[in-house]
Order: structure tokens, then C-alpha cells, then sequence
């Protein structure tokens, strides 16, 4: 049995192997990508953001757990673009999910940053449709911060959860205007807090202020991750949020709109590769950049002679 | 006088017009760039990054002003990857240094994302050479948090300065993994706090562990930023580690590594440009795509097919 088979039989070892080839652009990736790919498009994904400290860790093993009760399958994506983490490791926080490691219908995975950006948010994309080709119902991607980066993760994700927290700070204004326009739910974490009213009603006032909602106003829920309080609440507006997206139309939309960026992302890197392959190998692209440095021709000028070689 | 002389002239008003002309890709942004980058190479760049909440503006701030005081020019690029903020807008924590913008010394910009992050660390790096053509001895890039994205930002600095602080807790361990390479001083602000000795250790004891130091130990040095406390003392390694790299001949290796890697980023982005204008506009991209959806085609086999259409 090879490890397609595999990995559509939900093989834990095979999702494993699939995800590492992925992420290490192992020669057999694109075709492990090329076949499971028809069977991809069942789970729902959604991406879990915030700032560090909020407690995405330990509400994404709440979450998880409650999905488990009701039957579903998870896997759980732990991303964090500002570690080198191979996706083998654990991450620190990831050892409070012990007791979901031990449960056949859970595959959790660390994702970190080798080489390129643009790279993690391809290479996350593709380990969601693994999970989602072995069956998993529920596909968590969990980003460890907040930031341009995790917005581009999070973007592979139907619903997206922005977990905030009571008495963050100044900083967290800016946080949450960068935030605003991929949040489906908020979720006011740590609730038990001081200044929770507060920070509610600063949502609430920005979301009063956001002129690009149709349809779909977030819900802000509080949780108490730690003591399980407020998750039952906070699976039903996220059920109800994908609910939404089926019914007016907008899964299609959004999926559409996603496999589009897919495409142009992997595109993207492919000229990238062909690029780095063409170009930067040889003794002319030095002798461009020592011009460049001299000051004797400008980067521009370099850029747009070097892009006649390589364009059709 | 045309725009090129004014901005070589230091006018500030000038230098706001060609950094709003890069960062909204207005037509002449290429031909600004071409005439500046003759004049460009002589300033310091200090990049300075950490996590939200550190104190990284007031300490930006009081560095600025003790640059000032030693007769230097100084400009500062505030830079936030999580926010759309257009670049004439200025940042909340920026209001703090009204004193310094009325400085004719003085030049400072926010930059925010609008579009791609690739984007904005080309943007930043060519408002760097628009401050730096135009005169100033001192560029800050200041990041607002700590993440793949600022790291790629901060890339453009000779020194680059992670500030940290006492009890930011656990998380603090996963930015220092990765920031820890770019780090050429590190500042623990704050340093008023309980913890302070804690943070110094565990900094130090990570120096010890990393191997890819060759000639250059960052120094850790204690700020009490908003007292003005510990600036001098920063300084001086600041200006040890630029003429560290003077002298060892490690400036003109990074400044060389710096011109190539800003060469491919902009072939990547005007290769992705000439992309999306021959290949995603017309009805075929939507009909690949509409067969990707479907899953009669994998994103695979599609992307190689484009490739063969673009590159030669």
C-alpha cells in the first residue's frame, strides 16, 4: 500500500510522512499533492489568530475536545512563522494537548518557517488539504502570533477565530486594525478578567465602523479556555458561521477566490525557483550585482534587462 | 527644481512626495529611484525590532535625539506589516515624538502594508535609500511587532537592535528563536523591572548555544528608555558594531548580499506583475480555475502549464 492509500485510510504515519515531504519540497511533494488532491474540499478549516498570550493553545484543545464529543475528526495546525521549527517538532504549548495526541481521531502538527514566507503559507495550505484527503471533519489552523504572516496562513481557513484578551495594552489597537477585516468570530478570551466590558465594546465599536460587512457581523463570545467555560457557545456561532457561508453562496465565493491565490501563489514560486535557477547560477548575475553596488547602473534598469531574458 | 534636487537637497517635503510615490507605485516611482540610487550607500541604517510593547518607539525616540545632540541627521521609518495604514498617516505612538518632528534634522514616516508584504520590505528599503540619498547620517526602521514580516522589513538595517523586556512570559520564548540571527545588540528596556537579571541570563545563555557567531558576540545592554537611562551606553555598541563591520570588511559582505537579495525581490515582483497582467486576466485563468475547483485538474499540472506559457 503506498502512502496515497495510506493517507486517504487515515493513516497517522502516512499524514505524517505526506506533510513532512510537503514542508522539506521532497522530490515525491508534488505528486503526493497531485493525488490527493481530488479528494480534498470536504473539511471545514478554521484559523485560529491572536496575540501571543491570549490562549489560542489551550482554546484550540478545548474546541478540538468538543468537536471529539460530538464525533467529528481534527487536525490541528500549530503555525508560527517567526520559528525555524522543522514541522516535526512539538512546539512548547503543543505538550498541553497530551491527552488529544492519545485520541486515533486527532492529528496535530507544527509548522515553522524554512526559508520563504510565501513558502509557509503554501506549504500549510497543503498539509490542510492532506488532513482534509484523510478525512478529518474539523481542520484547525492555530498561528502562535499575530501579523502579516498569520494573516497569510489563516487565509486557507472558512472561518477565522480572532481570540482576544482583556489588558493587553496599547499595542493591541494596532493588533486588532490589522485584524478586523479577516475576523468571521471574536472570541474574548481569559474572561474572567479585568477590562473584558472594555475590550468588548472596543470590538463592538469597530465592528460599527467596518463598511465591508454585508451579511455576517462577527460575534464577539467569552471564554474561559482553562475552565471550559463559553466553548459550547463559541462551536455554535462557528457552526453557524459556516452555515452562513453555504447558504448565501459564499463558501463557493471564497473557495474560488482561494484556489485563484493558490494558484498564482504557486506560480509565484515556481518562477521563483526558475529564477533563482536561470539567473542568480553563473558569473553574469555577480557582475550585475557588483555594477549595481558601484553605483554604476541601479537596480531598476538591472531588473527589467534581466526580466527580458527570462519572459516570454 | 524637479523632485530628484529637492529630495538631494534634504527637503522634507520633497522626501515625503518620492516615499509616497514608491509606496503607491505611482508611475515615476521607477525614474525617482533610478536618479537617488547614485546617491545612496553612505548612511548608518539601524533596524529596531522586539515585541509589542517594549518600548521600542520611546527608545527609537531617545537614540534619535542623542544622534541629534551629537550633531547627526536622522531619519525614522516606522514600519507595520499588520497594518493597511497608508505611509502619510502617522502611527499612534509616533504623536510621542511631536518634539523631534519639529526637528528639520529630523525626517520620519510610517509605513503600513497595502497589497503584498514583499511589497512592503521593497518599499521600506527604498524609503531607506530616499532618506539616505537625501542626506540623513541615521535611518531607524522601527518594526511595531516581531515576526517573519518585520524580520524580512528589517533586513535593509547594517545593525539591527532587538529590544526585549522584563515578564512578557512564555511566548517571548518563541520570538527569541527567531529573531536571535538577526540580532546584532540586544537592548532588555525596561530593565526597571523585576526579571530583568532573569531575561539577561537566558539572553546570554542563548548567545552561548549559537554557533553561528564568528566574530561578533551581541552585546546586551540595560535601557530605561523613557528615563533616558542606558541610551549612551547603546550607542557606543551600536556605533562599535558598524565599525566592527567597517573593519572586518563584513559591511561591504552584507551590503553585497543585501544588493543581490533586493534584486531578486523586485525581478520576483515585476515577474508577478507581468503574471497577473498575461495570465490572470482573459477567460482561460478563470477556466483553469473553475477546473481546479472541480477537481478535474490538480493545481499541479496547471501551474507547470503556465510556466511553459511565460518563461522561455
Amino acid at each position: 500500500m503506498n502512502i496515497i492509500e495510506e493517507v486517504l485510510a487515515g493513516s497517522k504515519r502516512a499524514l505524517a510522512r505526506a506533510i513532512t515531504a510537503v514542508e522539506n519540497e521532497y522530490d515525491e511533494a508534488a505528486e503526493i499533492m497531485q493525488k490527493l488532491y481530488p479528494h480534498t474540499g470536504r473539511a471545514h478549516v478554521i484559523g485560529i489568530t491572536g496575540p501571543p498570550g491570549a490562549g489560542k493553545s489551550t482554546l484550540t484543545d478545548k474546541l478540538a475536545k468538543e468537536y471529539r464529543s460530538q464525533g467529528k475528526t481534527v487536525g490541528i495546525i500549530a503555525v508560527d512563522p517567526t520559528s525555524p521549527f522543522s514541522g516535526g517538532a512539538i512546539l512548547g504549548d503543543r505538550i498541553r494537548m497530551n491527552e488529544l495526541t492519545l485520541d486515533e481521531g486527532v492529528f496535530i502538527r507544527s509548522m515553522g518557517t524554512r526559508g520563504s514566507l510565501g513558502g509557509l503559507s503554501r506549504k500549510t495550505a497543503e498539509a490542510v488539504k492532506i488532513m482534509d484527503a484523510a478525512g478529518k471533519d474539523v481542520i484547525f489552523i492555530e498561528t502562535v502570533g499575530v501579523g502579516q504572516s498569520e494573516v497569510d496562513v489563516i487565509k486557507a481557513a472558512d472561518t477565522t477565530l480572532v481570540v482576544l484578551v482583556p489588558g493587553l495594552g496599547d499595542d493591541i489597537q494596532a493588533i486588532k486594525a490589522g485584524i478586523l477585516e479577516i475576523a468571521d468570530v471574536f472570541a474574548i478570551n481569559k474572561a474572567d478578567r479585568d477590562g473584558v466590558d472594555r475590550l468588548n465594546t472596543e470590538i463592538e465599536m469597530m465592528l460599527d465602523l467596518n463598511q465591508t460587512m454585508v451579511d455576517w457581523r462577527p460575534p464577539v463570545k467569552r471564554t474561559v479556555a482553562s475552565k471550559g467555560e463559553g466553548i459550547n457557545e463559541l462551536i455554535e456561532v462557528i457552526e453557524e458561521h459556516i452555515s452562513h457561508l453555504k447558504v448565501s453562496g459564499q463558501l463557493a465565493v471564497r473557495r474560488t477566490e482561494r484556489t485563484k491565490n493558490e494558484l498564482l501563489a504557486l506560480l509565484d514560486e515556481q518562477i521563483g525557483r526558475y529564477v533563482l535557477k536561470h539567473i542568480t547560477t553563473g558569473t553574469s548575475f555577480d557582475a550585475l550585482v557588483a555594477s549595481v553596488e558601484k553605483r554604476e547602473k541601479d537596480p531598476y534598469t538591472v531588473v527589467n534587462d534581466l526580466l527580458r531574458q527570462v519572459l516570454r
